[in-house]
């Protein structure tokens, strides 16, 4: 496992910089240090490692604080934001999506990015926490943009301050006043060190 | 120049479906309908193309009403949005620009783009339009942000809809009350045939 993240994390940095079609095995086989079989047993191609890369757990096992609905979703924007700054693997997912619906045997990861991020909308919709005019789907679609576009930025550490930018500008004109009033703030800075609460498994 | 244009557009439209390392000469030489010699001509390599569709002007002459500044603005973000849902050519920008800064000789237009979206913003601030906590240029990068995460979004025609949740999402967060109520609707709607009120040439 501990081979596969390397080569998973070498190809997403090569991805990034050179883009997918500019970054061959053989450069991702000497930036990770591995001989190229292990490449190939662990994922036969290239393209094979293009979908594990579309296939990753964006949150990889930590999740947002249970709350109110639309606390667990401001949680989760940051946390998103986060992991592009944090991790090369899923600052690629991105770049690897716009290419996915082109590509045989892709799939396209954002329905489950999209439905990741609306199941929280939606419950605060039910639970009154939204303005009525507000469509949870749209808002949900518009963060996935946001958030992937965040990801083609080269200045490495600054999605999540442009996602908490993102929830200052938007929280108001979303939440209704009570829900908005009991909304703390997005948990931790990205360089404080160690897990912030938004990272304590749930 | 009609030459010129056939062959960017040929050439963005398969950077948006195979990447920029996916798309060649001869591919975009047979989608253009043009002898390779004239792709030389105009550009001299595929290189010279993606400088080319990077410099491009994303407004193409067309420019936002004048009036308050963050009417301004707000009519700029509509129009850039529907000119990724119009034009390839805009389309493949932010592609490109993603990849601008690991390749020798090309520029990244972020910094052209965000000065584009803060300027309305920074007039904004100095007219009173914008609440004071506010910070026009992080709310410049977070458009762009945005708006390139639109682009990879493989629905045609959903950006400027997505762009309007933007506007109705944050528009309440950033604008003073006074400045909100006379803020007018972002001017037509994508399908509407002929240009709408924001694309009057200034």
């Amino acid at each position: 496992m501990a081979t596969r993240h390397t080569i998973l994390t070498a190809a997403a940095e090569l991805i990034i910089e050179r883009g997918y079609g500019g970054a061959s095995i053989s450069q991702i086989t000497a930036r990770a240090g591995v001989a190229a079989g292990a490449v190939y047993f662990h994922f036969r191609s290239k393209e094979g490692i293009a979908r594990a890369l579309l296939g990753l757990d964006l949150l990889e096992g930590v999740r947002p604080r249970r709350g109110p609905a639309l606390q667990e979703w401001s949680d989760l924007a940051v946390l998103l934001a986060r992991r592009l700054d944090t991790d090369p693997k899923v600052r690629a997912a991105p770049y690897l999506a716009a290419l996915a619906d082109s590509q045989d045997g892709w799939t396209s990861p954002w329905p489950a990015w999209r439905a990741m991020v609306a199941r929280p909308l939606h419950a605060a919709a039910r639970a009154g926490e939204l303005q009525t005019h507000v469509q949870p789907g749209a808002v949900a679609e518009l963060l996935i943009s946001a958030w992937a576009g965040m990801a083609g930025h080269r200045t490495p550490g600054t999605a999540e301050q442009q996602m908490r930018t993102f929830l200052s500008c938007c929280l108001p004109g979303i939440a209704t006043p009570a829900a908005a009033a009991r909304l703390e703030p997005a948990p931790g800075p990205a360089s404080r060190p160690g897990p912030g609460p938004a990272e304590t498994a749930a």
